[in-house]
């Protein structure tokens, strides 16, 4: 069983309650376990601890704080923004301050060049103003810069090659929305994917059907897998128009060889002649958040012809700007009408905010050797850099030592997707539990145990229900963010609280 | 004629051409004449006057400079940011910076204050992190207060009430998103409209029903119109569920009396209960960037309960902050179910960028008399509306004096949207022109002198068709932002370039 076609099309096709409110079926449909009923309890449970040690009181929770790993969000927990990024970016939001006795002369040198030179190129100072939908050229010239540095080529930093968005998320909605209408359009998603695929996959009312990755071969991409998705997508009269490749794994944490990537553009432009459609009707999504899709151009014909959309973001990795909401698309191969179509999307959206260009700006254009921040740019880069890899091996260790969790190594993004082995009889009572509630109330064997791991412990992680799983199998997928003594302390309370599952259901 | 449907459903039920890329045909059939064919041509026009002026030479173009009418956007004019909002938004992004000695003794206090403020609410300076996908809390607190100030009321923080926007236009797409699934989804929008409402209808596949606003009225709105829009929709088998009011007026710059809103709420409850269906199902779409939709709080039942999303931002007006995409919707009868589905709407798009939170939170709280920042404050401020009443004023009175224009005055937006009288042969002439052209190149006749004014003023303004008006009639939208001087010249070239049109048409 190497791919199946999602057709949990639940509500779509039947009317709201009369009686009810109406509400677009589509959204009602539309699941999002990210942000789902565990983190909803979450949310609850940091209330109560609130409230009941407000006066020095103590909680009668058995745990003192609440560890939110369910969301990549890394500066909620110890990490530090980078201190030139911030200083650029606030001379750029008041460049009066430079006129403060004392501040120009107190701050590196290459910060108040930069800002003045950001200020200057956009428009003589008019960063309130909208840039263009697709961003400011500058951004995008910084982009291009970043790019062909990274990979030793040259690009024009024309909007036909990069697009300035919102974070990964506003691109990913846009590029759904270009391609579907309906049913009959498919998508071919990973599993485990990241829920925000499923959620807008819903949200157009397409067909997803999903290939799995090989938790046996670290998470590994079988290209010839894909081949069952879209004959499965032919089944059921959708054509696929879109291939989802997430890279860095999420929530698998797993990064693609060179040789997977161009297995899968050989696939894509396979799919695309013998369906009869001209190439680029099938396009790769690569969420790219330090691997380049690039490598596509370097094939031989006609496979260096793949349409791809890369994205990358301000969001994660040593920047951790989440909240800025940077971050671009790079366009490899886009047919004219699509590019028009995206820049048509891009102007109705009016253009995305003006921090999260000049963060994407200033993550592909960091010091460089020679200015006057790198020292200590280099230092703070580094000591992140160092913590997430030291926790990320620590993470997958320590998960593999506790009885009945197993976790691959993650190679390149801030989430592990650990599987864990839940007993038969606490398969059974959480299907009895079920059986009785009501169906709001039903949940997967997976999201009972992230349910009752976050009442014992205060540890937020999502169960891999909700990012899609092989039938059987169980998983949680958690970030590598909390700092070493609070992940200690958070492995040692997985292990206490899934010991004692085996114990009570052996 | 009051209303009518809006069938433009061109495109929707042809299959794409085989062999062209596909393409969601709902985007292919989207329009947004805001950023259309005019301003491209605008573009090249700047290019190539950048191009031939370079080196001080002078360029073929019969004028020197464009000047963007089309898009309201303060700061690209000569609006200046407000100080006080810049100096708290540099030092909430780099608390470092008070670190310098000298910068603290020389920001007005109530900077460093709200600063250390905003940089506490926010997770004890967490200011990277997520936010609650409805917003932070401190924001939605600020908001709640700067309503319940204006309007003498009180008002809960709560997300029940508030949810923090990416601007206006990120919560126009999540509301319509909420309602349209399909043709037989019905919206009614008013006529004139900003076309970002079409488009968004258009995307979602909805149908548009359109009332007039009277122009022989001060583009009033008669609530009793809404009713031939009731009655086309159900024609065509579709189902009320929105109606957009745009207050104050955009493209047309009126304020709605409060009778007029009051009209409205009782006309849409009165749908309702026609409808049979229970209340709420109906909503009431205000994008109100001054006026209040309270005023249904405090009619008599059971209109009181008319359902409606009020929204506001930080991009136009005084603070005219456009880039920075800050706004909020304020949540009035909202049916829990409609609730929980936009906060999940909003979890799957993470969260709305913290810069424009920090703005929202700015415009809901000025400086206050006794605060170190409040001289500079309202002297800006008053400033800039003094400036922007002036322009608004003498904007009106100077294109009512050229013959065949009339406009009515601009009370409440940055928008002005005069008729023009176009010549027979003028519209014969387009008709010609049009029937020899390919279709992608076919235009309305107010268009075309759109085009042909910019071809010699370099002024860019947005021809009424791109807005929806009545049949027969011919309009512009123009904004009232260019400072005085370049106003003067302004209306001087649209005297001349009409006065020549009269004379080569008559």
């Amino acid at each position: 069983m190497n791919s199946f076609l999602l057709v949990e099309r639940v509500s779509y096709h039947k009317p709201n309650m009369p009686t009810a409110p109406y509400v677009n079926p589509r959204v009602l449909e539309a699941q999002f376990a990210v942000r789902g009923p565990i983190p909803m309890r979450a949310e609850q449970l940091q209330a109560q601890l609130r409230a009941e040690t407000a006066d020095g009181g103590t909680s009668v929770l058995p745990f003192t704080e609440i560890i939110h790993c369910n969301i990549g969000n890394p500066h909620a927990f110890s990490q530090k923004p980078l201190t030139f990024y911030r200083q650029v970016m606030a001379l750029v939001d008041a460049p009066m301050l430079m006129e403060i006795d004392g501040v120009v002369a107190h701050l590196p040198s290459d910060v108040v060049a930069r800002a003045k030179q950001y200020l200057q190129q956009s428009g003589d100072g008019k960063t309130g103003a909208y840039s263009d939908p697709t961003g400011h050229l500058w951004v995008r010239e910084a982009v291009a810069a970043f790019i062909a540095r990274r990979d030793g080529t040259t690009v024009a930093p024309d909007a036909r090659n990069i697009i300035i968005a919102d974070g990964a998320t506003s691109a990913v909605r846009l590029i759904m929305q270009l391609f579907i209408a309906g049913p009959s359009d498919g998508v071919l998603i990973p599993i485990p994917q990241f829920p925000l695929y499923t959620a807008q996959i819903s949200l157009f009312d397409g067909t997803a059907a999903a290939y799995y990755l090989d938790e046996g071969n670290q998470w590994g991409l079988n290209a010839q897998d894909l081949d069952g998705c879209v004959k499965q997508l032919k089944q059921s009269n959708a054509s696929p128009r879109l291939l989802v490749v997430i890279n860095p794994g999420n929530p698998t944490g797993q990064v693609f060889t060179r040789a997977t990537m161009e297995g899968v553009a050989m696939t894509t432009t396979l799919f695309s002649s013998q369906m009869k459609c001209i190439k680029r009707t099938f396009m790769v999504l690569a969420a790219c958040l330090r691997a380049s899709a690039r490598v596509i151009l370097h094939m031989p014909s006609p496979y260096h012809n793949t349409s791809c959309i890369s994205l990358h973001s301000t969001s994660k990795g040593i920047i951790g700007e989440c909240s800025r909401r940077g971050g671009y698309m790079e366009l490899l191969n886009i047919a004219p009408i699509h590019h028009a179509q995206i820049v048509k999307l891009c102007s109705i959206n009016v253009c995305s905010n003006f921090n999260g260009q000049v963060m994407t700006a200033l993550m592909c254009t960091p010091p460089v050797q020679g200015d006057a921040s790198y020292p200590q740019f280099r230092e703070e880069y580094d000591g992140i850099f160092s913590d997430l890899k030291e926790r990320a091996a620590s993470l997958a260790i320590e998960l593999n030592t506790i009885k009945g969790i197993t976790c691959n190594s993650v190679d390149g993004a801030i989430y592990a997707f650990p599987q864990i082995q839940l007993p038969h009889k606490y398969v059974a009572r959480n299907d009895a539990l079920c059986a009785a509630a009501p169906p709001a109330e039903r949940m997967a064997a997976d999201a009972r145990w992230a349910l009752e791991l976050l009442e014992a412990t205060g540890i937020v992680v999502v169960p891999g229900s909700g990012f899609l799983q092989p039938e059987g199998t169980f998983h949680f997928r958690t970030t590598i963010l909390p700092p070493k003594t609070q992940m200690a302390a958070m492995t040692s309370s997985i292990r206490a609280f899934h010991t004692k599952i085996n114990e009570l259901y052996a």
